[in-house]
Order: structure tokens, then C-alpha cells, then sequence
């Protein structure tokens, strides 16, 4: 490596991250629904720093920043979110951002270098009022019908009421300008301890996984818990039960080294402590980055359901809910993270899928798109204590910085 | 049996039955909710049959109507209740009541018989608002604070509202006189199948089983449902669904030959599609008129809770919830039942617990108790479709009668 070559400055990367965290702070984390204040907050104070890294870009009429530079030669679009899940971690998303603009910071202000990185922070990737909603409108997947439909989960109010309440109704939407870029890179921490476990420092993202949603239904016969003999009750309950017990026995000898599946919901119907159910739904997922597993999973369910229906005493119907066709990471983007990991992290790092969804799968339809992950302390997300060593963040800075660099052909 | 003997009308107790239903219909059945008008209109009817029995009566201030008789000589005590679970069947309960006042009335007008029927219709059996409310007032076991806290479940008005609405607020309430009678006699619809798929028309009770209720929790780890590795997971929601299954393959072993589980209500926290449940909770019921055998089965499921948490990945821990005493029948009562039903039921009758609860569990912590029990149509129960037919109906009150003179000496 050339001693003139540009490398992440990791204290002004953590500085920036506690920035963020100082807005919507919770605990040790954050607590940053799409648009809340901290939320708006947040990103007007990403629009404030982009100046520094010679890009401009405002607030679009979906909740994206996206900052573009007047520079010629090739461009990387790199980017996360800013918004956070409910009293939530400090780096899911804004690790990301952090990331991309620093690259941009020391690679766009070198007028020995012809690459520049432009910065995005995607709205809502934590799903509050949709799915993936920021990425998908710059790749021209939401419609304003969409947007109309929107609603916050969490509170009901429409996502229209908010872009009103936070400045942005009437704003026009930024659209991917086909051929602007080179790809897509995005850093994430892990959100699982496959890194941590086995002493790694950086992810080399393969693949993010598709995730198969299905609704189970169990119809039995709702009776007296005192009055119905054993023999005689048709329990769904029961039978939703030994459902899950079977998928678990079932399912690893079909699946493959990453295969995820998780049953989030049980309901029994009615619910009531002296009342045999009739009736029981458990939601069910799949997650795999090999469409073929999923197939195989799915028709095993499918067997499994109409076995169990033949022998009774209970019937069990499967409703396919939700498909999601895995994304492939790009392998140049793949050997730039792995190249750039042995400069800065001692080569510990290792090729793996991402179990979670993240925007670049969006990106990833219309330009070439990759991502690197660092260890997330005991695998933990998605709660206030989520965490990254401070070394780890900046390991991962400098992975990402000359990863770009590599991408933008320097 | 001698030709003067009196013996039911069972047209009369048909028709009777049939103006019971005609007050609150729904469908073919009844909604008759504790304090609802249809309830109250059905308690002021049965007041205003009293007379025909030589029998006085009002509505006492917890609900109950307690009639009663000057006469002198051997009294028994009988009845049910008038109000239904909601949208329910039209017999649990008035059969009970209606059989009580046809026996009042063949035997109480008979100048030449000593022995005297008197009816109650104890309020409340269906737990709107408690626990046996009306009948566990009669044998001192409600106290006025009691009744202070007592709430309609569905839809929380409190008791004393629903009282003073109805008229009832402070009305006495009337307590049992020790040494007055010489048992109590229940009817009512079996609500299982085992006297109709027996071909039988009499159940003589021989107990009423016992409830214990307990909380069974089960104690993970809350994780991304795609980050999280299959081998890494400590599902709360699988531990549930392993442990069902368990207790159903245990439990037969070291069960009685009426005992019966059930698991009525589960949640799974949080109960989201892409979230592994960090805790879990299952509502579990036994039902048995054997204590020792509950004793058992109790030891058996802390004795799996504690396997379960030593083997992992969850911990599993149990609360009681509820435990209750069977209610044994007399055995005077069980014969009388036995012997009429060779007089007028061919001797189609069979000894079983009941595993339902009934008043008579309450009325036997006072004075000898018995209860007969007259088949369910395909064991249905608790729901509209309700039914007996009108031959096993008829039937079922001549026995009724017939036990009630035997009881009271004639």
C-alpha cells in the first residue's frame, strides 16, 4: 500500500457515531422511529456534514438523503439508514452512514484521485411504516399509491401526515439515474456472533437470504376441558404443538449450513383455560439464501401438513404469506471487502450470508451491490444493548475506506 | 311401584322448558347472561311458577331464588341455574331447575306425603362475575366485599350496578338453616358424549372433579429470527411446544381413567414473525376427582420443568394457579338415582364424575349432594347447537322425580 493512501480517520468516525447517538438517546442506545424528531434530527445533521466530503444533498420527498457530487469519474453509492427499531442500538444503520461518509470525506477530497462516493441514508429500513420504503422508491418500486397507504405500526398515523409534519410533503423523490454509479456498499453490524465466536473481524457478505412467510392452521373441535374425554377431543392446540416439535426434527436433515426458520406467533382459539381449542394459526418463517432450500423446506411443510390432516384428529392448512427471492452480493465487491480486510484487519474475515434484510438487497436489482458486517458484541440487536467494540468500528472504517478505493479503481 | 305413586309430566316439563328458551333466544339456543333482562326475566318466571308447587319465593340479593314451603316433614333441597354462558345451549342449567320444580310440584301437592321438594336457582353458576357466587352465598361463603369487587368479565360492569339495576340492591340474602334439608338433588345436561355413545340415559354422579390451573413459563432468549443461528437459539416458544408434547406422552401412565389436561391459552413474547420468542406461557388445566392422582400428575410436570431446564436451552418454571377438592356425591343419593333409573330408564344408567363444576360441588361442603345427568347430543356443550332429545328429556324427570321420593322416604 502507498504511504499516500488515504486511510479512515477512526476517531472522527466514532466521534460521528456518538453524535447520532446523542440524538433520540436511550440507555446505552437509541431510541429513533422513522421520522420522530430524533429521527429528522439525524439527518439533517448527516445533510450538515456532507459539505466535508464535497457532496450536497437535501431531505427527498420519501425521507432519503441522497448526496451527490458535481466530481466526474466513477461513482460508489454507499449508505444504511438512520432511523432505528424501537429503544434500540446505536449502530444498526447509522454504522453504515458513519461509514460511507467518511469514505467519502477522505476519497472525494483528494484531487489526486479521480473516484467519488456518494452518500445515501435510506428511510425506514427498519420497517416502521413499510417495507424497505426509502430504498425501494430510488430504485422506482413505490408508487404514491404506496406512500398513501402507509401507515406507522406502531401509532396508525400516515405516512403522508408525517413527510406533512416533518416539512417534506410535495418534495420530489430521488430516483436512481441509471449508470451513475458503479455499485452499491453498505457496512452493517453483524446482528449475530458468528464473527465474535470465531475471533473475526469483518463479514464478507455473500448473500442476503429470502425470507418465506407462512401461515399454519389448525382446525380441531372446541369442547369442554371437563366434560371430553382424551380419547374424544380434537385438540388443535396440541396438534399446532407437535407441528413445531415435528418441523424441528424434520427440517435439518433437508436444510442447508444457514437455513433459519422460527415460529414468531401461536394463537389458540379461543384461549380460554377450561375450553379445548378448535382452533390454532402459528406464523412461521423460512430463511435461506438458496432458493432450491426454501422449495425443499416448503414441500416438506406441505407433506407434513397433509400428513398430519390424514391422521388426524386435527386438519392443518398452510398459507404461503410472503416470498423473497435471495440477493446475490457481487463477487468483485466480495474479493474488494476480502483484499481490503487482509490490509486492515489481518485477513480475519469470512465469506458469509446475511440472515437479516438490509437495503443493498434492494440496491442489488439494479446495480451491483455488496456489504461487510462487523461483530456485533453476543450477537445482540435490535435491543438498547447492542454493541461493537470501539476497535472493531474502526477496523471496520478502515475495511470500508479501502474497499472503495478498490471498487473506484485506485 | 304402587299406582298412586306421582310421577312427572313430562309435557309440562317440556313446555316448560321450551318458555325458558322463548325468553332471550338466540338461534336455537339462548344468550342469558348474569343480570342480563332475559336472566332476570327468566327468575321472575320461575317465581311466579312457585305457586303451583305449594312453594314461596323471591329473588335474594345476590340473585338466587331459594323457595321454600311451611310444611312440615322431610325437605329436600333442588335446583340448578337460569342464566346461560353467552350464546350457549338452552337446557345447562334450566333442565336442573325446571326437573326441580316439576318434582316440587307432583310432590309437594300430594296431601297424602309428608316429603317436601324445595327449589333453587342459584345465580351466577356460569362465572359472569365470580365463582359460584350465587350458591357459595347460601352456604356462607361470599362476603359483602366479595360481591364490593365482583365484575362482569365481558364488559366489567361491577355486581352492585348489575344488582341495583335489577332491583336487588340491599335485599337480604337468603344463608342455609342448618338442619333444614336433607340433601341437595342436581340435574343437568352431561355435556360429553359418554351416555350417548353408550347408548345410556342416566348418569349417576359419583364426584365432582377437582380443578388445578397452573402457569407454566418458559424462560430464553429474545433474538433476530435471521441472525440468529439454529444452533445458537434459545427458543422460549419451541421449549412450549416440546413440553406440551412431553406431557402428553407422560401423562397417560399416570392417569385415572376420567382424568383430563388441557392447554388453553399460549403466548409466545413477542410474538413477532421475525423475532425468536425470549419467553413463552402456557395456561395447563387437570381435572380429577382423585387427589392423589393430581398429587401425581403435579410431581410429574415439576419433575419435567426441572429436566427441561437442566437439558436447556430454556428454563421452564411453574406456578399454581388454582387447586380445587372433588366434591364427593353421597352414596344415599348415588342408589336413589340407581333405583328410579331401573323404574323408568330400563336401567340405562351409569356411575362417572362429572367433570364439569357444578352448584352441587358448593351445596356438598353442607349437606349430602347428588346430581344426574342426562345424555348431550355428540357431547356438545357451551355452544348454541345444544341439544337432548325430547325423549331422554322426559325420561331424565321422571327419574328425577322418582330419586326425590325415594330420598325424602316414600
Amino acid at each position: 500500500m502507498p504511504d499516500n493512501r488515504p486511510v479512515a480517520n477512526g476517531e472522527r468516525v466514532l466521534a460521528d457515531l456518538n453524535a447520532l447517538r446523542a440524538i433520540g438517546t436511550y440507555k446505552t442506545g437509541i431510541h429513533k422511529p422513522t421520522f420522530s424528531k430524533p429521527h429528522l434530527a439525524s439527518l439533517h445533521w448527516l445533510v450538515d456534514r456532507l459539505p466535508e466530503a464535497g457532496l450536497t444533498g437535501t431531505i427527498d420527498g420519501i425521507g432519503n438523503v441522497i448526496a451527490t457530487s458535481q466530481r466526474s469519474g466513477p461513482k460508489l453509492l454507499a449508505g444504511s439508514h438512520l432511523e432505528s427499531q424501537s429503544y434500540a442500538g446505536w449502530l444498526d444503520g447509522p454504522l453504515g452512514v458513519v461509514y460511507a461518509l467518511e469514505a467519502a470525506r477522505v476519497i472525494n477530497s483528494d484531487p489526486s484521485r479521480q473516484g467519488t462516493v456518494e452518500v445515501a441514508a435510506w428511510c425506514d429500513e427498519e420497517g416502521h411504516f413499510g417495507h424497505f420504503l426509502g430504498s425501494r422508491s430510488y430504485v422506482g418500486r413505490v408508487s404514491e399509491a404506496d406512500i398513501d397507504a402507509a401507515r406507522d405500526r406502531t401509532n396508525g398515523r400516515s405516512m403522508r401526515e408525517a413527510l406533512r409534519d416533518a416539512g417534506l410533503a410535495g418534495q420530489a423523490r430521488v430516483m436512481a439515474e441509471p449508470g451513475r454509479h458503479i455499485g452499491y456498499l453498505e457496512a452493517h453490524i453483524e446482528q449475530g456472533d458468528r464473527l465474535e465466536s470465531s475471533g473475526l473481524a469483518i463479514g464478507v457478505v455473500t448473500s442476503i437470504v429470502g425470507i418465506w412467510q407462512y401461515r399454519i392452521s389448525f382446525a380441531g373441535e372446541q369442547n369442554h376441558a371437563g366434560t371430553t374425554r382424551m380419547g374424544a377431543r380434537k385438540d388443535a392446540g396440541l396438534a399446532l404443538a407437535r407441528f413445531c416439535v415435528a418441523i424441528d426434527e424434520r427440517f435439518p436433515a433437508l436444510s442447508g449450513p444457514r437455513t433459519v426458520w422460527t415460529t414468531g406467533r401461536i394463537t389458540l382459539d379461543p384461549g380460554a383455560l377450561s375450553i379445548i381449542p378448535g382452533a390454532a394459526e402459528m406464523l412461521f418463517q423460512i430463511r435461506d439464501d438458496d432458493l432450491a432450500v426454501i422449495a425443499r423446506l416448503e414441500t416438506r411443510l406441505r407433506t407434513m401438513a397433509g400428513e398430519a390432516t390424514a391422521s388426524g384428529p386435527c386438519s392443518v392448512t398452510l398459507d404461503r404469506l410472503r416470498t423473497g427471492t435471495p440477493a446475490m452480493m457481487d463477487p468483485r465487491f466480495q474479493s474488494a471487502i476480502e483484499a481490503a480486510s487482509k490490509v486492515f484487519a489481518g485477513a480475519r474475515s469470512v465469506r458469509m450470508p446475511s440472515g437479516a434484510g438490509h437495503d443493498a438487497q434492494v440496491l442489488a436489482t439494479i446495480m451491483p451491490a455488496g456489504m461487510l458486517f462487523v461483530p456485533s458484541i453476543g450477537g445482540i440487536s435490535h435491543h438498547w444493548t447492542e454493541n461493537t467494540a470501539d476497535a472493531d468500528i474502526v477496523t471496520g472504517a478502515q475495511v470500508f475506506v479501502e474497499a472503495c478505493l478498490t471498487l473506484l479503481g485506485q
